[in-house]
């Protein structure tokens, strides 16, 4: 199996529009979102379109606070599966209400995404520090 | 949030032509990797395209072993934000090298994958138990 080295890794993972978000409960069950973000170094942004006080109800914050060690993938499904490629970010992460960083992922996800340019989440932010980027392609 | 009904649910999944695995290490960090699967009721089918006494190699197997929690996620993204839906199965795995249920594995990979059919999967299978459809659509 052909591995992707790191920089081809943290660019092909920059450039997709979604990626799945792992995080694990306090008693170990696994738990899977479709999450959208941005990459700045090696560091992963996103933000939850929920008020603060509220953002205890969202599993994912809550396992975060149990447990911050997190996995996000993205992959290329083709029926071709010469084009196949994925790529997984393991690191941790870290929910803040700080208001820096929540103006920080806003910026950087409203380049991304005209959604949140038109209605900024209202936070909290939450940042993953990637400890370690692996990747796959067919060719 | 318009959550999916189970029936709907369960058979979006089961159309998908992938899905994301995530399954967590008796240190309790969470793994994911891209599948190939198939669906029959509430049960999922997979199988590992390697010799199974090496099979102990692979961090999703190991895994399963120490903790046979796992959640898997079709999804489908659109930059029209309206389009968004996903699916999530919530389960246990199991994984074996009986020849009966790599069989059956095997059989339903190939219905769904011509590069199954061409070249099956040496084994071992492993099957989901699911105990939880949860499902999400924009629309």
């Amino acid at each position: 199996m052909p591995g992707l080295d790191e920089d081809d890794a943290r660019r092909r993972f920059a450039a997709a529009r979604v990626a799945r978000l792992a995080t694990v409960s306090a008693d170990g069950q696994p738990h899977l979102v479709p999450v959208v973000f941005a990459v700045a170094g090696d560091t992963l942004l996103m933000a939850v379109d929920q008020k603060p006080k509220r953002h205890r109800d969202l599993k994912r914050l809550r396992n975060i606070d149990d447990n911050p060690a997190v996995s996000l993938l993205v992959d290329r499904y083709d029926d071709d599966w010469s084009a196949l490629w994925w790529v997984r970010a393991d690191g941790t992460a870290t929910v803040t209400e700080d208001e820096d960083v929540l103006a920080r992922a806003r910026a950087a996800l409203g380049e991304r995404y005209p959604q949140h340019r038109a209605d900024p989440p209202e936070g909290p932010a939450f940042t993953v520090g990637v400890t370690r980027w692996t990747g796959w392609s067919a060719i």
